[in-house]
Parts: structure tokens; sequence; C-alpha cells
């Protein structure tokens, strides 16, 4: 995705059916976190990956640094890369946290920066739109994996289609 | 993600930049396709899930309905649940018309449509943007899935970043 006249051209997601859309996302990863059994989340992998806290942490790790790179240019690592929670509870504390951040930072990206070039950590140069959806993709990318660990536990994950705030009766549930 | 004013709205995404968006991970999934050993493609699996291949093929299979039901609102299933292809070339065959069914159909959906809501395939009703969103993050998803399978079969995946339709070298591909 390169710079390109938007002016005049259709519309697919504004700024805020992203955020909103990110948003669901995040509700899912929520539930699957909540998903695992206590000690399986921090114990339990497959191939040699990381285990599913350990996805978790680096998906939550990325927002606030993310953030403050878009918004000041600060593209320091901050917290990225530290030891994370050990406890679910703390997980999902820390998960909120970082819910938390993106609801607070997201309104103050002006419109013209999403469609900035920014060189994001030194790892690459792309517009910001590229780096945030790139967060949304490997949140959607690793939580995938987390389903086939479930599976092989013998959990059943949440459905995928549930992204609301709020879980309503499965009739009820857009897919 | 409801209707709502798109005139003044800051923009994430153009619809060009969605398709181009999506077709990078199309190019991904395709290179996933490709890395699985000819014969566990349609064999391995994990946890009671399906094989990558009845995976890729239902993402392939979604393409050319959900086309049709946006430019003409049928939406009957078309193809989608036939058996799918039996080898990795005919699999990847299949993969490739899906693509070009995509890049035809998309510049005909007009402006408008993406945000029109629609009862797709009697399933759910939605605005046309969110029925695409849900295909592309379906295939980010089970292609997720498909690395675990890779790394349980001590196959190394394709870079979750590398996405261009040809393969640069790593230094100078964006992350």
């Amino acid at each position: 995705m390169t710079d390109r006249n938007l002016t005049d051209a259709p519309v697919a997601l504004t700024t805020t059916m992203l955020l909103e859309h990110w948003q669901g996302h995040r509700r899912l990863t929520r539930r699957v976190i909540e998903a695992f059994p206590d000690d399986q989340l921090f114990t339990f992998s497959a191939g040699g990956m990381r285990t599913f806290a350990q996805l978790a942490t680096e998906m939550l790790q990325m927002i606030e640094p993310t953030m403050k790179g878009v918004l000041e240019n600060d593209w320091s690592p901050g917290g990225y890369g530290r030891p994370g929670p050990t406890t679910k509870p703390d997980l999902l504390d820390a998960w909120d946290a970082a819910d938390r951040a993106l609801a607070e930072s997201w309104p103050k990206i002006t419109p013209e920066r999403f469609h900035e070039s920014a060189s994001a950590f030194g790892l690459w140069t792309a517009p910001v739109i590229t780096t945030l959806m790139y967060l949304v993709d490997n949140e959607i990318h690793h939580r995938g994996q987390g389903y086939v660990y479930l599976r092989m536990l013998g959990v059943t994950p949440p459905s995928f289609y549930q992204r609301r705030p709020q879980l309503a009766e499965p009739g009820e549930e857009e897919r």
C-alpha cells in the first residue's frame, strides 16, 4: 500500500471502522485467552512454537509502542519484548490496558498521518496504515494458531465470528 | 461496522488498497500451500481439524460466490462446498483461478455497494465491506493454522510479512 490520492478514491474502511474492526478482533482474542486452561496457557505449544501466552503478550506489547510511534514519531520499543505476565488474570489485565491505550490513542491520529510514510522501529518503512494493518493481521494470524492449541487440548474455541462487546445468543450474532 | 456518512470521514483504506492488501495475503497463502509436502497437504492435521488443503479449498471456494453476491445480489453457494482439488498442482491452479476472479470482479463493485447491507448467503446481514473483510480475516486465521501444521511437520513456513508478487531478498522486503 502506497501513498495515493485519497480525495476521490472509493472508501473501503474509514479510520473509525478500522478501529472498531480491530476492537472486535481484540474481544475475540481475549475470549481465546480465557478459553485456555490456566496452566496450558503458559506451557502448551506445538511444533516448537511459542505458548499462547507468549503470542498474546507479543500482540499486546506491540500496541503502546506503535501508538507512540504513530503519534510522536518515537519508535523506541518501550515495553515490547519485556517478560510478560505469568498468570491468566495478569495477562487479561495487561490485555485490557492495551485496549485502553488503543482506544485513547486512535482518535488522536490525524487523518493525514494514516498515509504518511514512517520507519517503524527501524524495521520497515511504510505508510502508517500498513503498520497498523500489520498489527491487526498479526493478531488474527497468531490467534488462529491458538485455535489449533485449544483443539489439541480438547477445548472448543470461541466462534471466529463473535466479535461483539457482549456475547449475543448465536441466533442474534452476525457471522 | 454499520452504514455511516463516508463523505467527510478520514480514510483508512480505499477499495483499491484493500484489494492490494488481500492480494498480498493471497500470495502468501499460495506460498504456504507450496511449502507443504505434497502428501501432507491432503493428510496432515492436528486436534481433529481439517487438512490445510481443505482449509485452502474453503478460502478459494468462497471468492466466486461472494463476488457474484456482491455484484449481482445472487448469494447462491455456487461451487462452495464441492469436493476440492486432490493434488497440489490442481489446488494451486484453483487458487490462481480464484485470484483471477477476484481481480476481474473487484473493479466492477461500485463505491456505494461496499457499504450497502446484504444478506450474505442467508447466513448473516451486514454491509458488503464486512463480508469482504470476513473473507480476508478467515484466510489469515486459517493460514495461521497452516503455519502450526508446517512447524509440526518440521517445515519452516514462509515469512508472514512477505506479500509481494515477487520474492525479494530479505533485506529488500518491507516487514
